[in-house]
Parts: C-alpha cells; structure tokens; sequence
C-alpha cells in the first residue's frame, strides 16, 4: 500500500471515531440538559458502550500500520502540512489510546456518567459522604490510567497531557508559582483599597427571562452564529461543540446575580466562537480540531474578561442593559456599573470569582489533584485538605463542601488534569488580545460601535482555523512572538485593576 | 457450544444492536427538538453511521450461527418461554435484516435525516417542488429495500411487515374495506344532523403556558411518569422510548385551538405509558419490546379517545380545566363542551381530525403509498393524486399542499408503510377497551375520581410486560378472545356518536 492509500485510510478510520466522539456529545449533552432523573443509568450503558466501540477503532492496530507506512514519507515531509499535522496527532492519540486498556476505558465512561448524577444530588444536599465512593473510584481508575500511559517525572503528567499536550507539571508548577507570588500582592493590594464598589447593584433584580434575552443578543454581536448552535440551562456550564453547524452553550442564572449568567454566556460563547470557526472541510481531523483546552480556555477567557469586562464593551452595552432591565439600572453610571462587575474580593465559588483572585482557585485545585493522584491524599480526606488550603489561600473557611470541593464537575466527569487548563487559558488570553491590539490598532473604538468583526476575524484566522497545526506552546510563539508566559497576563490585570481600586 | 450459551451470545449482540437503536433514538429526539438548523448535515452522518453499523452488527453471520444453534433445542421448547419468544423474534428481525444490503441502510438513514429538514421548510413555505428529490429518493430506495426483503404479493407487503409483523397489504384491504362502508354512511349521517356543536368554544384564548400546565397535569393523572420523562414541543408530535427510566413525549400547541395541544398529549402519554409498562429487566431483547406499530397506536388511541374524550374524565378535568384557564370556559357547560371536543367534520389535517374521519385520512395514505411503492404513481404526481382522493372521500379540496400531501413527517422519515398501523391502532384500541370494561367493571367511576390506576395496571398486565411474547394478532385473539375487526370499533363509534348528535 503507498502512501497515500495509508494516509486516505488512517484519515477515514479516524473520522469514525470522531464521529463516534460527536454522538457522545450529543449524549452527554443531552444527560446534562434535558435528560430525566431516571434515565441516568441507561445514559450511562449508552456513553459506556460508545467509548468502548470508540477505543476499539482507535487502538485498531490497522490504524497504527497504516500510520507507520505513512511516517517517515515525502507526504509528510512538510510538517506544517495538512497531511504531517495529521498523522502526528493521530499518531499521539493512537499511542496514547494503544496503552489503555479497553476496559478502563468503558469503566471509566460508565463509572463518570454515573458519578455525574451522583455529585449533582451531593451538591444540591451538601453531602460529601454520597460522591465521596464515586471520587475514590474515580481517583483509582485515573491512577490506572496515569500508570497505563505511563510518565517521565510524575503521574500528573499523563493526565495534565490530554488536555494540554505538551505540557509538564514541572512546568505548570513553575509558571503558577510565579503568577502567585504576583497575584497575592495585588489581591492584598486591592482588598486593602478605600475605593470599593457598589457590589449591591449586581444583586438587583435581574428576571431571568430579561437575562436571557440580553445574554443572548451579547453572544449573538460577539460573533456567535445561533443558525448554528443554541444556549440552554444547566446546573454547570458548558459548550459543547457537536460538529458541522452545531454547537451549543449553556449556562445558569440567578434572578438576584447579574455576574453568573450573562459572564457565564460571554464564557462559553467564546468557546463557541473558536468550534464554529474550526474550518469545517477538516471536520473529524487533528486539522480541524482545537489545538488544546488552555487554548480554547483562551478564548473563552478573552471574549469574557479582555472584551466583556472592559470598558469599551459596556460603553456599547451599558445603554441596552438598561433598557434590557427597565427600572433597575437608572440610578447607575457607566463607571458604577464597570467597578461593580469587576469587584476584586476572595469568595468561595471558582465560576464567579474575579479576573484576579480566580487563579488562586485553579492553583488550589492544581495541588489537591497532584496530592490525589500521586497518593498523597485520600478522596476521604479532600473536604477537609480544601478547607485548609482555602483558609491559607482567601483568608475563608467555605461555610459547606457545596461550597467548596463539591462546586465543581470536573472530578465526577474524571477530568483530573483538567483545571490548570483554565489558568493557562487566562494567561494565552492575555498574551493573545495584546498582540490583536498590536495588529489591529484601536479595537477599543469597534468595540464602542458594538462592532466585535475585527477582533473576531483575527482570531479565527490566527487561531481558529489552523486547527492543530501548532501545540499550544508553538501556537503562542508563533501568533505572539513570546513563549507562554504570566508577565502579558499580570501586567493586563495591573494597568486595569489598579487605576479602578485608585491605587 | 451448548445451546446456553448460545443464547447468552445471541442476547448479548442483540442488546448492542437495540443500544445503538437507543443511541440513534436520542439523535433523533434531539434532531426534532432541539438541533439547531444548520447541524442537520452532520447529524445525517452521526444516524447513518449509527444505522450501519447497527446493521453490521445484526447481520454480523455469528448472530446467524448462534440462533441456528439454539433452534429447535430444549432451550426454547416451550413457545411461550422467554428464551422462545427471544429466539423467535431476534430471528425475523435477522433474517429481514440479512436480506436489505448495508449501504442501503446507510443511504437510506442520511437520506431521510437530512429529507426531514427539507420536510420541514417545504411544510413551512407550502413548496411541495423542494421537497419531491427527497420524496423521489425515498420511494426509489424504499422499492429497492422491498424487493431485497421479498414479498409474496406486493412489493408493499414488505413494508408493512416490517411496522406490523404478520400483517399483510390483502388482510389490511379487506379490513379498511370493511371499515370504509361503516364510516361513510355515519359521517353523512353525522354531518347532515341537525344538531351540532359549537366549534368556537376550543377556538377561544387557550394560552400556550396554560396548556403546557394543564397537558402535563392531565398526562401524570393518567400515568405518565415524569420522573423517567419529559414533555417538549415539536413540529410533529411523537413519542421516543429511548430506555429504561428516559420516554419522551412531544406536542405542539395552538392557543386559538385546544384539542391540538391536548390530546395531542394524551395521545403521546399513551404511547409512553406502554413504553414505561415494558419490562425493564428485558431491555434490550424482545420480551422487553412493544409487539407493533399498531399495538403501540391502540395505547395511545386509547387513552386520547376512549378515554380522554369520554364524559367520565370530564366530569373530572372539566372544572379543573375551567379553572386552568381562567375566564374562558365559565359560560359553557359540561355538555357544550363534550360536543365540542367531538365535534366530528370532513378536515384536511389528519392529527386533528375527530375519531370518525380519521380512519378516512388513514385509507387515503394507505392507497396513495400502495401506489408509490407499486410504481403506479410518481412522486411529482403526489399532490394531484391527494387532492383527487381528498375531494371524493371528504367533499373537500386542500387549499395548499401544507394541508394536503405536505402535512405528514412520514414519507420524509422513509416511514411508508406506517400509515395504516394507526387505523388498526384504533381498532385494537376499542377491542383492549371493551374487554378492559368487562374485566373491570364500572371504570367510569374511577375515572370520573381522577383514578386511572385500575385500567392503567389491567394495560399493564395484559398489553405492557408481555413484551413480544405474541404477534399483533394472536395478542389481540387472546386478550379479547377476538380476531382483529373493525366490528368493536364502530360499534364504539355508533353507541358514541349517533346520540351525541340526536341521530
């Protein structure tokens, strides 16, 4: 078989399983929003014997030979190539795949299915004791998985590499540690501050009806194409990017918090925004894919906090937040409103903390998960370790495990590894839109028309459209001219958090 | 191999192929509710991936083997034994399955995800030409899986069997034959009677959210349970079983028309109510399946007509219904309001046609599908052809192709040979509820309490938890004692609606 016949194989055998990946979107998407209560452990035979049927046409070992007859090939000798780039994703998720043992994997998607169910009943009753089983599980099967594909310094490092590949705890360690020793100054700095905000004006009435409405016409200017996707409710938001002209947001609202559903809506819109401009001729293909999650958490990030929470943005949508919602904004200026929403103060939940204190949640997170992994810590013992290194972190106890290590999805979908992703992503974000404004000049005054076209182009062109082409930190390099660094991201949070704080 | 184990094997493949039905149920669910438009394309692929290999793993020549090895062995002796009814069953389906190549069943499932979509528009615009290619393509490759299934004497037999198992296009003619020279002479009767109803009553304010409200109330009443399922609105209503735990129903709602939403919803409880009265311990295999199409149909007709259109549930939900839409109903009486909802008149839309009528609009498809798939008529020649046929059986022309050829999902969902199992369904459901009388004596008072528990359990016991134990027809002959006839039926309709209408 020559080259080329391998190549057109390996890319046919490929789509499937991605196309299998896509229908388990669409389930997991659907358990999450509409599913009933009841249906959960059918969901979970159904997401199981996917995985299953997925794994086995991903470790087929016809797909490794006709990768190796592909390899080492003048079809792939270019290697920003179409066809180099995708045989050298494929071969890392082939490799990958290859070392995990198919039953892992289906107990792993059954087990996570269910323990999803599980941690939204122990979340809605504060009860750590009814997931704490589920997180033992999920803990041990993870280890198994780390064990499985194996690492050179840590176990962390294999889970940490199938959301970023590329990147090493020891790295991660590195670049946090220095984020942190910026950050706490700037938190103390500016918790010490006279000039507070009006944090009573997000505490309104906000009708989630008119919320709804207004996050929705937001997402739509941002660039978010809603022939092509949709926004529901969930009790944790997510995009979900299905495939070809679907993909679809989620979020949450609470009739007395404007930060929670319309930043919530900008977030995942972003995410949105980078599936939909993923270049659909590519679809099921390492070229038609996101590059990584810190990446796509860049552009959440960017369209959320870099654009959503600045000034030129409200100067648009300040006007239309006031008539979205009659009567509860008129006694609010322009500057009220900027200083409220981005109110800098430790609190307990990760999905409405601020731009600053935020990463000091992921950073948390980061510790408890290496302690899980690498043994150092029992499942048991998590409410406890998370209250203490809280305690160290905000200054705060969480008044319930609702509050604390049971706020989050993540662990009951298995997703160790995952929350270092959301900090990476602040910090390409930042690297990211310093460069737009670069190319692009005053994007500020687009931004004043309600015109977010430039901005959104830059991106997709940059970005969205080469797909896997670059690993993450090659991706940075080349758009930014810097490796992946805290210093854009740090220096964005100075020359806007102080001048608000009057510092 | 034993034959134990045979069948244990012949088990195990067969849940996968119902697994991946139940997968594809949700793809469809979804497509019809909830996809956005534009990811129709894809969605087409994700079904007809799905349906090949389902059908690779049902025709896969190991099932074959297994069930020879465990035919005409001890193991399924008793012919009512589980493991019988099992064998007996897995082996139509396989047989039926071997016969129709899998790039057919491939084509055919993108074609008709994707012919939906344009089902849809074309409904929407009255545009009957943008929907005749698809319209061509399915009867082209419905032929062609005809003549790979075989037949005896028409192509259409073929297809029939595969909705109503046993049942032949012969033994359907003679039926509706029957059943045409009953109705024709009531509905004269009917429409020439001087008394009638007064029409406006449901075409009063019926606000959509009430109606959402007062259908779900009304579905739980009966017993319908929302824990294990959900209610949504749709362009064309249906019901999806998807497994254990997860039914769900669809409607549309109309707020100048009551009986749209409502009994639209009634008639989806009733499909649903079955679905959840299947055993769930036999999910997955035939004991735990519904019998047919017609069978499904009975239990939803049942509870629609026999039930929810019968005084004794109104004396219960008409003052509730007063109440749940405030105003509107105060001046009409018990009566007027019965008279309404009965009101039986010639109408060009088949779901909201009254329980005489119907079975007209059923006998036309029936014939206008014989026709296609016996290459006497051509697609283009669709709408004429209906409008002849409309004009001579109900004294009425369609103004538009959206209320005449246009209105039905069916032919785009690839679904001929379904029509006439809903006539049937009303004939099964008037032979279950005569019996069902006699069993239980005086359920009119229950009903007029609120109580449908009793009927509800006897359809449990007699029609739900046998599964596929026994055919359409030989169920029928044992519940009631009774062939299939139209006889019940018209008794059903005369002992109704000659004294409804002074007649």
């Amino acid at each position: 078989m020559d080259a080329t016949m391998a190549y057109e194989e390996v890319i046919v055998r490929f789509k499937q399983t991605r196309l299998l990946d896509s229908i388990r979107g669409v389930l997991e998407w659907d358990e999450r929003v509409y599913m009933p209560p009841r249906g959960s452990a059918h969901r979970a035979e159904q997401v199981a014997y996917l995985a299953k049927v997925g794994h086995a046409k991903l470790t087929d070992p016809v797909l490794g030979q006709r990768l190796a007859q592909v390899e080492d090939t003048p079809l792939v000798k270019d290697a920003d190539s179409v066809a180099a780039v995708n045989v050298r994703e494929i071969r890392r998720m082939y490799d990958r795949a290859v070392k995990v043992p198919a039953a892992l994997v289906e107990e792993l998607a059954r087990t996570c299915t269910r323990a999803q169910r599980a941690w939204q009943e122990a979340r809605k009753h504060d009860d750590f004791k009814t997931f704490q089983p589920w997180l033992e599980k999920i803990v041990k099967l993870k280890r198994e998985e780390a064990q499985a594909v194996g690492y050179r310094d840590v176990p962390y490092d294999a889970l940490l590499d199938e959301y970023e590949p590329g990147a090493t705890t020891a790295e991660v360690t590195h670049i946090f540690a220095a984020l942190r020793q910026d950050l706490v100054p700037l938190v103390s700095a500016i918790t010490a501050a006279k000039k507070q905000p009006r944090r009573d004006i997000l505490q309104r009435d906000f009708p989630i009806e008119r919320q709804q409405f207004f996050g929705q016409a937001a997402a739509a200017a941002i660039g978010f194409d809603f022939s092509a996707g949709r926004l529901d409710i969930t009790a944790h938001p997510f995009c979900s990017g299905i495939g070809p002209g679907d993909c679809r947001l989620t979020t949450r609202y609470n009739a007395r918090f404007f930060n929670e559903g319309f930043f919530g809506i900008l977030h995942e819109a972003g995410h949105g925004i980078y599936d939909q401009g993923l270049d659909p001729e590519h679809f099921g293909t390492p070229m038609g894919s996101a590059v990584s999650l810190g990446i796509h958490e860049s552009q959440s990030r960017l369209w959320e906090n870099q654009v959503g929470r600045g000034r030129a943005f409200w100067e648009h949508f300040f006007p239309r937040a006031r008539q979205g919602f009659p009567g509860t904004l008129d006694d609010i200026s322009l500057d009220d409103w900027l200083f409220a929403i981005n109110d800098v103060a430790p609190s307990f939940i990760r999905v409405e903390a601020d731009e600053v204190t935020y990463n000091l949640h992921i950073i948390l997170r980061f510790e408890l998960e290496q302690a899980l992994v690498g043994g150092n810590l029992a499942p048991a013992d998590v409410p406890s370790a998370w209250n203490e290194r809280f305690q160290k972190s905000f200054g705060l106890t969480p008044p319930s495990n609702s509050e604390g290590c049971l706020q989050d999805i993540h662990w009951s979908m298995g997703g160790l590894g995952y929350f270092p992703t959301y900090t990476l992503g602040n910090l390409f974000a930042a690297q990211f839109m310093a460069r737009a404004r670069q190319d692009l000049g005053d994007l500020d005054s687009d931004f004043r028309k309600g015109d977010f076209s430039r901005l959104k182009h830059w991106l997709n062109t940059h970005i969205h459209r080469p797909g896997q082409r670059y690993r993450p930190r090659d991706l940075c390099q080349r758009v930014t001219g810097q490796a992946p660094s805290h210093r854009p991201f740090v220096d964005y949070l100075k020359g806007k958090f102080l001048p608000l704080y009057g510092l």
